[in-house]
Parts: C-alpha cells; sequence; structure tokens
C-alpha cells in the first residue's frame, strides 16, 4: 500500500513508517482535568450532518420557520446581551459593596489606632469570604473553579468536558467569584465573566436547565452543536465586554482568542451582543449614578481615564515603549512559567481530598492579608503635595493618597496601592500627573508581592480570572520603568503603567489587537494607540520565544485535547495511513440490531461508517457515516423491521427531527441502559435514512498535514480515510481529534521526537506537563 | 451511479439531475472587466503543493534559512508599513497644498467681488486636475481606475485579474488619486490608498519589478501564491490605516471586508504592519507641524474631534441613533441600487473609445465646478453668531464661516461646505456647538448634491474611492435628521452627523466592527461607541434586505467569480457529480512529451490528474495532480526521458525548486512559445517528483454545498472528485472555482432557479447585471 515512488527517497523519514499498524489502539488520553474532577471528553459535532433525514426536515420548514429561525438567533443574542449585561453589572455592585464595608471598618478602627483589631477584622472577613468561596465551589460546582476561559476555549475548538456550561456552573460561579473577588485576593473578575456568559449563551441555547425543569421546546432548532457554539462565542464576547465595559474588544476577545472557527456573520451577532451589553451597562450607570445603589454603589465599571492633555510623545518615546515591551515579554513568560509549577504542586494538593483544597484556600488567603496589611508598615509615611489635585489624605473613600499609620497631612504610598481593591489600586497607578507619588521602594514591593499573590492565588479552586491580576503586576512594573527611565523622555508615569499593563498582558496572554482595544476602551484614550501597539508587539515577540500562551498552558495541563491550526512540519512527513488505528467497526446499511447492539457495548466509538455490501450492492460502497447519538435513538425507539429491507419515506413519518436532536450536556442516552428482547435482537434497522451520506474523506495517502488543516478548518469530528486502491473495503479507517494530537504521532513514531521536524521553540521544561498528567 | 435509497425520494430535486452530463464544458465566463480592458481570470494556488519536489526543497532548507524566511516576512511588513505610511502622507499633503492653491486664488478673486472669473479660474483648474488624472489613467493604466477594493477582495478570494499589483497601476494610482481628489470631485482616497498598499505588498512580495528590472533574487522564499496572499492582506490594512490614521481600524477592515482567509498569524502581522504606519505618520505630523511642509502643509490626515465634554447621552438617546440606522439602511441600498444603474451605463459608454471615456470625465467635472461654485448663491447669507468660537467669515483659509459672496459680518453656509474640501466639510459637519450654523435648506440641498454628485463621479476612468464620498453624505442627512427630531433629545448635531455617517456606510458598505472602529479612531471618541453600533447594526440589518454590499455589486458587475462563504440551500440538494463537467484531461505518472504537449495546447485546464496506469501498477491509481505552471516549466527545461523510467532522485539535482517559484504576474510561460523537434517529442516526463502527491478530494456523492465549505474554508483550486464506486478509473472529474459559481449550477439545472430553494433576499432588479455582461 505505500507509494511506488518512495523507494529512492532518501530519508528515512518518508519511508512508510507504520506498515500493518491498523489495529493498534489510539491510547491517547481522552479524559481531562475540569475543576478537579477527571472526566471523559467528547467531539463535538461542528459539521451539518446531512442525512436524508436532514434534508427532509430542511424541505419541510417552511419560510415561516426559517425566518423564525433566524429571528430567534438575534432574540438570543439579546437575551444573552442583556443578562450578561445585568450580571456584570451586579457582580461589581456586590465586589464594590462588600469589598467597601471591609475597608471602611477596618480604615475607621486605623482611625482609632486600634491597628491589632483592625488587623483580626480584615484578616477574618477576608477568610470567611475566601472560604464562602471555595467551599461552595468545591462542593457544588468544580468545575466553576479557575479562569474558565480555557474550557470555554476548548470547547469553542471542540472539545466538550462535561459540567462546564451547566445552570449549577453559572450560579457558582457568579457567587463565588463575587466573593473571592471581595476577600481582597489577588484575582481577576474578567476570566470568570467570559464564563458566564459562556453559560448563559450555552443554557438559553438548549432552551434552559433540563435538570431544573427550565427547559423551552420552542428552541428546538439550536439543540445542535454549531448554533450552540455560535451562542457562547456571543456569551464569551459578552462576558469580556461586560468585565472591562469594552464592546469593540470584546468581540474582537472572542474572535482572537476564544474562537476556533470565524464567519462572517458571527462577526455581526457577537458585536450585536456587545452592543446590547454596552447599553444595559450605560443605562444601569445612569440609574445608580442618581446614588440609588447603596453608599459604595457608584456602579461605574472599571475605567480608568488617562488624562489626555498630558500625552504630547514624539517618536524618541517609541524607545522606552520597547523597553517596558522587552521587559514585560521576559516578564510574561516567566509567570507563565513560574504558574505552571504552582498549578503543577496544587493539582497534586488538589488530588487528596476535598479538606487540603479548602486549607490551601485558607493559607493563600491568610497570606495575603498579612502582606496587604503588613507590607504597608515598611513604607516611610510622605508629606502630602501642596498641589495635590484631590484631598490628602484621603480618608473614607477611595483615592490617590491613603492615611494608614501615618499622622496627618502624611500618607502611605504602598497603602495606596495595596489597601484598595484592585480598581482602584490600577486607577492610582494609571492615573497622571502624579510622578512624585510613589517611592521607589514602595512600587517594587508592590510589583514583587503582587507577581507572586497571584501566581499563588490562581489555582486556588474558586472562581479566579487571570486580566486584572496581570494588569496591576504590569502597570506596576511599568511605573518601576518609568521611574527608572523617566528623566530621558517625556511620558508621563501613568502613561508608563497603562504600556506596562500591555506588555505584561502581551507577554502572558500573547493577544494583539484584542488586547490593545480593551486597553483603550479602558482607559478611554485613542491617542495611546501607536505605543500601546510598540509595547504589546514587542512583549508578544519576546514570549513567544520562551513559551506559549498561558491559556494553552492550562489547557494542556488539563487534559483538553485542543486541535491547533498549526501545522507541524514532522506531519508533512506523514500520511494519513500511518496514524489511522483501529479496530475500526462497520455497520452495514441494514444491519441487525444484535450487531449494533454489541459494537456500541464493545466499543467507545462516536462515528461508525455505513458500508453497503453484496447482496444490497455490487461490491462494498461506501454510503456514509453515522453517529453513536443517532443509533442510540434508533435502539431506544424500537422501531425495528422485521426483514432487511429499505425503510424508503416510512422513516419520516416514523420518526420526527426533534428525536435526533443534540442533547444537552450530560443527558445523552447510554447503551447499558438499553434492553432488548431476543427477538429484538434479531430484527434490522435501515440506516441509510439517518447516515450522513456526505461524509469528509482523504486518501490514505494524503499528507497528515493537509488532512490537519480539512480537519480543523471545516471544524470535523470523524474524517474517513479511504483506500487509495480499492482492494475489497471500501474504507480504510477513521481519524479523530486524538489522531492529530502530537503525544499520539509521536507515540506511534518516536523516532520523530528526536528528529529535526520538531518545531524551532526554545524549549523550556513544559512538556514534562504532559507526562505527568 | 445514483444512490439506490433515494428512489423513494418525494422531491424531484434529489433526483440525481444529471446522468452522463461530464462531457459538458463549463461555460461560465472565465473573464473579467478590470478597468476597462477585458482580461481572463486565473484562480491563484492557496493550496501548499506537497509535492516530492517541494519537501526535498523543505528537508534541504538550514535552520539559517528558516530564520531568514521568518524575519523577511516582519521585514517585508515593515517596509509595507513605512512605504505605505510615506506615501499616504505625501498623498495627503500634495492634496491639502493643490487644492490649497486652488482655494486661495479662488477666494481672492471672489474678495475682488471678480465673481465670473473666478468660476472660470476654479472650474479650469478642475477640469486641468481631473483630465489629467484621466489620460494618465486611461492610457496608462486603465486597472488603476476605481476603487480598487473590489480587485484586492477578488484576489484575496483567490481571483488573479492580471495588471493589478503591477508598478505601472501604483504610480498611476498614486498620482491620478491625488488628482482626482485635489479637483473637487466627490471622490475619496480610502479605496486608492487600500489598492496603493497591496499593490506595495505585491510588488516588495515579489521582489520589484521585472518589467523594469527592479528584481531582487533574496526574495524568492515569497514567489508563491500563499506568502503573497498575506503580504496584499497587509498592504491592504497598511492602506486603510494610512487613509484615516486608524490602525486598529485598518487591520479589522482588512479582515472584515477584504480577507477570505485568516489565520491568527496575520492578525498580529497586519497589526504590526499598521503600527508601523500609525508611527511614520505620527513622526511625518510631527515634522510638518514645524512648517516645513509649506503654507497648506499641517500633515494633519483627517482626524475629527468631536468634542467629548459635549456628550452626555442618555438611554433616551438610543431612539434617535436607531431613527438614523433605518434612513441610513434605505438611503444606503438605494445608493448601492443607483450606483449599479449609473456604472452599466457608464460601462457601455466605456466600451465605445477611450475619447469618449474622457468626455465624459470632463462633462463630471465640470458638472461639479458648477454645482460647488453655482448653489452657495442660492443661499441667503446668515449673519455671523455673537459667541462663535472661531473667527468669522473666516477668510483665506478653513474653517466653519465661510464668506462667499457675502458681506462683512455674515457667512455663506452652503459654502462653508461645498467650497472645502472633502475634508473640511466633514470637519465642519462633525463639530459640535453648532446647532444652528446650517439652514434647513442648505444642509438638505447638499445632501441632494452629494447624494448625486458621488454616483456620478465613481464611474469616471480615474482612481476614486467611496469611503469619504459616503461620509458627507451620511454627515449630511445625519444633521437634516438632527434638526428635525433635535429638539426631543439632548444630543449636539455634530453628534448625529457622526451617527449619520456610520449608519449611511454601513448601509451602503455593511461593514461593522471595522467600520466602528474606524469611525471612533477618526473622531477620536470612544464614548460615542454605543449609539454608533446602533446605527450601524440597524442599519446594516435593513440594507441587507434589499441588496448586497457595494463592493461585492462591483465584483460582479466586474465578473469576477468571487466565491462565497455562505451555501445557498439548493447546494445541500446536489451532489459533486451533478455538476462536475468535462472534458478530463489525465496524464499518466511516465508520460510523453508529445501527450503533455498536446494537452497543454488544446486544452486551458491548469490542473492535471496524474494517474498511475498498468504496465506501472496493477490497476489505475490515482497518484496527485499536477499544475500547468510545473508542467511548463519541466517542458521548457527540455530534460526529458529518452525511456519511460522513474526519475527518482536525480530529479532533485536536475531541477531547482526556484524554477518552479511562481511567475509574477502577467511573466507565465506559454505553451505556444515553446517549440520542440520530433525527437523531443517522443521521449519522457516523470510527472512523479512533481505532483502534488496530496490533493484534495471528495466523493462524487458529496453534497454540493459540503464541497464548497472544504473548498472555500481550505482554500482551494482544484478539488478531485473521485468515484464512489471503483469501475476502472480512479478519477471523475476536477472542480473548480467556476463550477460553484451559481451562474454555472444553474445553468446546468434551470429547473433550480424557480425552486424555492433560492434565497429568501427581497429581489430587485439587479440579477440582470449579471446577465449583461
Amino acid at each position: 500500500m505505500s507509494t511506488d515512488y518512495s523507494n529512492g527517497d532518501c530519508e528515512s523519514v518518508h519511508q512508510p513508517l507504520l506498515h500493518s499498524g491498523r489495529s493498534r489502539i489510539n491510547s491517547t488520553s481522552q479524559v481531562a482535568i475540569v475543576g478537579a474532577n477527571v472526566c471523559p471528553i467528547e467531539s463535538l459535532d461542528y459539521e451539518i450532518i446531512e442525512n436524508e433525514f436532514f434534508k427532509q426536515d430542511w424541505r419541510s420548514r417552511r419560510k415561516i420557520q426559517i425566518l423564525q429561525y433566524v429571528s430567534m438567533k438575534w432574540v438570543l443574542c439579546l437575551l444573552i446581551g442583556a443578562i450578561v449585561g445585568v450580571v456584570g453589572f451586579f457582580h461589581n455592585l456586590a465586589v464594590e459593596t462588600l469589598a467597601g464595608i471591609k475597608f471602611v471598618i477596618t480604615s475607621d478602627l486605623m482611625l482609632q489606632r486600634r491597628f491589632l483589631l483592625a488587623f483580626v477584622v480584615f484578616c477574618s472577613s477576608n477568610l470567611v469570604l475566601t472560604l464562602f468561596s471555595t467551599i461552595f465551589t468545591a462542593f457544588i460546582a468544580p468545575a466553576a473553579a479557575g479562569s474558565g476561559i480555557p474550557e470555554v476555549k476548548a470547547y469553542l475548538n471542540g472539545v466538550d468536558a462535561p459540567g462546564v456550561f451547566t445552570l449549577r456552573t453559572l450560579i457558582v460561579k457568579v457567587i463565588g467569584s463575587i466573593t473571592a473577588v471581595s476577600s481582597s485576593l489577588l484575582v481577576g473578575k474578567a476570566g470568570p465573566m467570559v464564563h458566564i456568559g459562556a453559560c448563559v449563551g450555552s443554557l438559553l441555547g438548549q432552551g434552559g436547565s433540563k435538570q431544573y425543569g427550565l427547559t423551552c421546546k420552542w428552541l428546538h432548532f439550536f439543540k445542535n452543536d454549531r448554533d450552540r457554539r455560535d451562542l457562547i462565542t456571543c456569551g464569551a464576547a459578552a462576558g469580556m465586554a461586560a468585565a472591562f465595559r469594552a464592546p469593540v474588544g470584546g468581540v474582537l476577545f472572542a474572535f482572537e482568542e476564544m474562537a476556533s472557527w470565524w464567519r462572517s456573520a458571527l462577526l455581526w451577532r457577537t458585536f450585536f451582543t456587545t452592543a446590547v451589553v454596552a447599553i444595559v451597562l450605560r443605562s444601569l450607570i445612569d440609574f445608580c449614578l442618581s446614588g440609588k445603589c447603596g453608599p459604595f454603589g457608584k456602579g461605574g465599571l472599571i475605567m480608568f481615564d488617562v488624562n489626555p492633555t498630558s500625552i504630547d510623545y514624539h517618536l524618541s518615546n517609541v524607545l522606552p515603549a520597547m523597553i517596558i515591551g522587552v521587559v514585560g515579554g521576559i516578564l510574561g513568560s516567566l509567570y507563565n512559567a513560574l504558574l505552571t509549577k504552582v498549578l503543577r504542586v496544587y493539582s497534586m494538593i488538589h488530588e487528596k481530598c476535598i479538606q487540603y483544597k479548602i486549607l490551601l484556600a485558607c493559607v493563600i488567603s491568610i497570606i495575603t492579608s498579612c502582606f496587604i496589611f503588613g507590607l504597608p508598615w515598611l513604607a516611610s509615611c510622605r508629606p502630602c503635595p501642596v498641589d495635590a489635585a484631590e484631598e490628602c489624605p484621603t480618608i473614607g473613600r477611595s483615592g490617590n493618597y491613603k492615611k494608614f499609620q501615618c499622622p496627618p497631612g502624611h500618607y502611605n504610598d504602598l497603602a495606596s496601592l495595596f489597601f484598595n481593591t484592585c480598581g482602584d489600586a490600577i486607577k492610582n497607578l494609571f492615573s497622571t500627573n502624579t510622578d512624585e507619588e510613589f517611592a521607589y521602594s514602595s512600587m517594587f514591593t508592590f510589583f514583587i508581592s503582587c507577581f507572586f499573590l497571584s501566581i499563588f492565588s490562581y489555582g486556588i479552586v474558586a472562581p479566579a480570572g487571570l486580566f486584572v491580576p496581570n494588569i496591576v503586576i504590569g502597570a506596576s512594573y511599568g511605573r518601576v520603568v518609568g521611574m527608572m527611565v523617566g528623566k530621558y523622555f517625556t511620558l508621563d508615569h501613568g502613561l508608563y503603567a497603562v504600556l506596562g499593563a500591555a506588555s505584561f498582558l502581551g507577554g502572558s496572554m500573547r493577544m494583539t489587537v484584542s488586547l490593545c482595544v480593551i486597553l483603550l476602551e479602558l482607559t478611554n484614550n485613542l491617542s495611546l494607540l501607536p505605543l500601546v501597539m510598540v509595547s504589546l508587539l514587542m512583549s508578544k515577540m519576546i514570549a513567544d520565544a520562551f513559551n506559549p500562551n498561558i491559556y494553552d498552558i492550562i489547557m494542556k495541563a488539563k487534559g483538553f485535547p485542543y486541535l491547533k491550526n498549526h501545522v507541524e512540519p514532522y506531519m508533512r512527513q506523514l500520511t494519513v495511513g500511518d496514524v489511522v488505528t483501529g479496530p475500526l467497526h462497520v455497520f452495514n446499511g441494514i444491519e441487525k440490531v444484535r450487531n449494533i447492539v454489541f459494537i456500541l457495548r464493545t466499543s467507545s466509538h462516536n462515528g461508525f461508517p455505513v458500508v453497503d455490501e453484496p447482496p444490497y450492492s455490487e461490491a462494498p460502497v461506501l454510503y456514509g457515516i453515522i453517529l453513536r447519538d443517532h443509533l442510540l435513538t434508533l435502539l431506544k425507539k424500537k422501531d425495528f423491521l422485521s426483514a432487511p429491507m429499505a425503510i424508503g419515506d416510512d422513516a419520516f413519518k416514523r420518526f420526527s427531527a426533534d428525536e435526533f436532536a443534540k442533547k444537552g450536556s450530560g443527558n445523552s442516552d447510554k447503551i447499558e441502559d438499553l434492553l432488548f428482547t431476543e427477538e429484538e435482537l434479531d430484527m434490522f434497522i435501515d440506516l441509510h435514512p439517518f447516515s450522513n451520506a456526505s461524509p469528509y474523506t482523504v486518501l490514505e495517502t494524503m499528507s497528515l498535514g493537509k488532512a490537519l488543516t480539512i480537519f480543523r478548518n471545516v471544524g470535523l469530528r470523524h474524517l474517513l480515510v479511504i483506500p487509495r486502491v480499492f482492494n475489497g473495503f471500501p474504507v480504510v479507517g477513521i481519524l479523530t481529534r486524538h489522531d492529530f494530537m502530537p503525544e499520539h504521532i509521536l507515540g506511534l513514531h518516536p523516532s520523530l521526537e528526536r528528529s529535526r521536524w520538531r518545531g524551532l521553540r526554545i524549549k523550556l521544561p513544559f512538556r514534562s506537563l504532559v507526562a505527568c498528567k
């Protein structure tokens, strides 16, 4: 079966590496760690299953139904936008209120100079909030832990890890994120908001949660993976838009970072969704500005107005932007590397038992409280500047100049950063005309502590984002750089902080356009654009040389079989035939129930080729492919044929399209639950109307790289491999996502591991992560 | 060959519609109108041709060469950005200077009350500029006429119309656009700038222009369609960024409107390119601000600062934004419809002879001059406002209050709009706190005249964009709406103008995110965002019901076989076998020179399947596909084999990869130029090392919709169709771009035209456009 003309080839890599290995089994890990659970992974069917049944359903739809479908799409986007906007607003309000009360009580005690009591109150309130968040997450929905962005990204790539988009996860994520953020842990809310948005999209698309009886029958059009994917993309965009009040940034984030497939119609719909978010937020803020939302509820979401008048930068200022970019790239990749190590240690702790998880969170919370309360004592009090634009020191509200333990007329610069919510700290760092406000030592202490606190806080079992901590870290080292080189350039130190935030985010998350737009929308200042671009590009370029972006690392650590767009060089040297594994289970066009039940019970495959064999055709002919789900539906209905004959049009009378709709996650049928009598087992099913008669196929001599291109670009779950020379059987095997995983390919062909066809990336010891799973 | 089980189907559409039509020829038009020439169209090879030769070339590349390739990519992006930035800046400077001199001379004459002379000077200078632009374009590079965006968009879709990206076109486009814009014609510069950017990208990628001896040998890595496509995408983004000083908008424009294929790496590179543009522009403007660029050269590109303090909008203001959106959608689609009609008339005039083209341009120029000079006389003089923020009337420079014929202390509001460059007119319309400046009648006159002037100006044979005229039209009717409904809402009239511009652009061009970002970057005001989004979405939604976007209409009129991403419903009812046409020319793995020459001479196909037949294999086996270009290279070299035997490794010694590199456009070899002796004709060529051994294939029973999905998503030129049942020959036919054109499919199956599977769009009489071609 090998190519006749490859014999003269000089490179051994090109020799067929696998001659008769079809009976080997693909043993690439097919489970993932979601939250703290290990759960089986399913791929998603993003392909349109074009069987007779689907076509008939399509034909029977009237124009009014098609219009209904199209308009429902828009209504769902509207709903997603509105719900996510409201959730985002209340999330912010709740955090402001909880954290506000905590800081006011503590500050009052400190004004009375009862410092120890203040510490006890501060520390214990933080501990209680953390405990609440952790226990809630660990016991009710472990899938809600962490940022959620890796899970959503994997889903949009076609990896379905159960429990990620349930109503339960949604509720835990909202409440857990509010308490975690208000507990002064260095965790963000952007990641959880993205996950919340995706959950809302998914739940709306499947018509609510079946488990809690909240379902709508009229949403059955959306019961397929394609439409659900679109809704989840819209939800993710809405989440990001709500977190930072950045509607365009949200769309770009969904496009650049989250989505694996994109179509122009989707751009338009995500855009609509985030526009709704923006309008909902704007009107709720308008409502709150009149003081109806409690003492702390100004309702303003994070929005750091960088004073536009102070920016008069010239070409020479590109240099400090580049310096910050280089530093940001190095620090960002270092951050990724350290975070990976810490997550590995944490996951070992988490595996032990649930008490350990909670204990770990408590320890982190206490350490954080000690840092926040203790470190400002090391900073010396600074006299208030004479020409300060605002009250100094600020007492009883957020502001640039925190009094802390200082005498009147003085402020503690480190407390202004530490003893605050993250949002206020960022506001202080970004503020302009405050070049003299912070001491060198304070900035440095703040930067170092945030860097490590953030690394140690992310992995605890609570909803925790990385975006806001990264901005804090980046802004603080940006200011440090500004203090060091500032005198040679004309930039304000607040702008250095913005550039620092951009470069650190770029170094850790590796987004470009979306990050740029999000930062511009955050700071409401477009004239920063060219400098932000320079910093971002430098840092991404530097960091890419060291390791992948943080979400990819986390996805790999969690075991998601994420399908990259990039074709590794060694894939061009292999053919499809070299990696396809067996055993291959094939059904006849008209198949005995007994065979179907047997194969479903003994294999875990999700798609089976349907082949017409003699006597039903002259020679074995590939008819199509049938999905496990659809077979289960057929078996469940028990509407079998007593003799092997074509069912024809009867199929459309006996079955309805609804029965073949994709079940909500976790609700799919199982073959073990179905029981059959001997009589039933001897009957037949005509699989033709239910088989996808247009499966994508590749010849076995196709190069693996090209097969990956089609698999990824078209968004497939199964790719049939057909023989080059017809030798009796029309199909050789099925390629699935796992067959393209580097671990699988390198496992089959260990010689490639050492060959020079591996990538060019400078390797740090990350690959061991996969092995340890 | 038809499916056994489809007989029971009730719809005739599903019956195989074509049983033995493989010998029919695809007669879909394969020529396009570019400029005024009719020229043959070629498809581009965006697929990686994975033949033995390519693989060997890849293997022989050392790490240093790969690094060189990667770094060259970035260097080229840097160069594109720098060149386009400089061109954009000088374009702007030249227009400002030319138009400035013209207006100052005319105004001076008017101050002396020599009105007739002023008109003669104004009109004749416009005429001379128009004539220069037209003659230059018509005689030297007709492909430079028009906007250029449709040509670039078609190229990025895989359609290569010759002459679009030559050095000659570039030069004509730059000079022609400068003169056309300064001649007071209502044409824009954004479209030409995008084309200029794309030309720069293409020329750099192919290492300069061969025709003029400007080539670099070390750019041979980029001599393929894939890399050239990436560079052209970067160039288009840079062009848009330079036209509006909108770097993020440029990237999004390239992504949303121009590109048909996108990968994440490209996002990063376009972003880098536009960052370079932004920095180059910024530094050149800095240089000019010190007055070194002549009396008119402030160097400021269009940048309409909308005063942020005046925006305090509430939820209630969403209503006027929606009204403006609806009106914009209707006007935009009407604009598209009228423009189409006018273009059709023009193209008939243009076909006659070159004098007619020039005459037409002269007529348009004179009419425009008359409108601009004549209409302000109808407006009554208005007294200067007492509290005007700037000098009133403004004399000798641009400003809100033009004196024109008015007595001192008065201004002519219509002249403030008309008697100005487009940029200044937009600035006036967008300016805030000027609610009382314009009279109802003046605004209405201005709107109507611009609407029609723009429609009649676009089609002349000169570089002419649509973006800026659309902004002018949109802004003027936005102000009209503002005047009508303004008293019920709290928005400033300047903001109505911005919303009007957004909605009209949305209605005509149908972009969403990119337009939104471009407008924000133009007005430098982020707080407008939610309202702009609402207007855009409304107008796009309304307009989409009537006709496609203007660029798609122009592409269709020009005859580009643009491959849409959208699968028409009837495509799901057809199989690949129903549309594939013949005759199919196949080569043996080792083929006689005579056969190759004969087939190349008698057919115009660009790809040929290579089949190994007995005695070289047991049964006919598909080996791969070979391109016409590569066959021509092999023939040209005349390194034939005297006997039919495998060439093996010898191939890599006899040929070098450079020889198979894609030639620059217009430089490809022709079979007619090659002559062979009888002896040579009887020799052989081993095609194996040069054939793409991994061609993409589909089964003939695959639904056409799915075949289109793979064709479009993977970016193919040829898609091989293989038989479902092996009946002696391993390949049935080849699908190309033209086989997916609705005209071709509907031509083969006229019954579909009337079936209900056509789209749902409300049909206006545009379809006739295709027929008239």
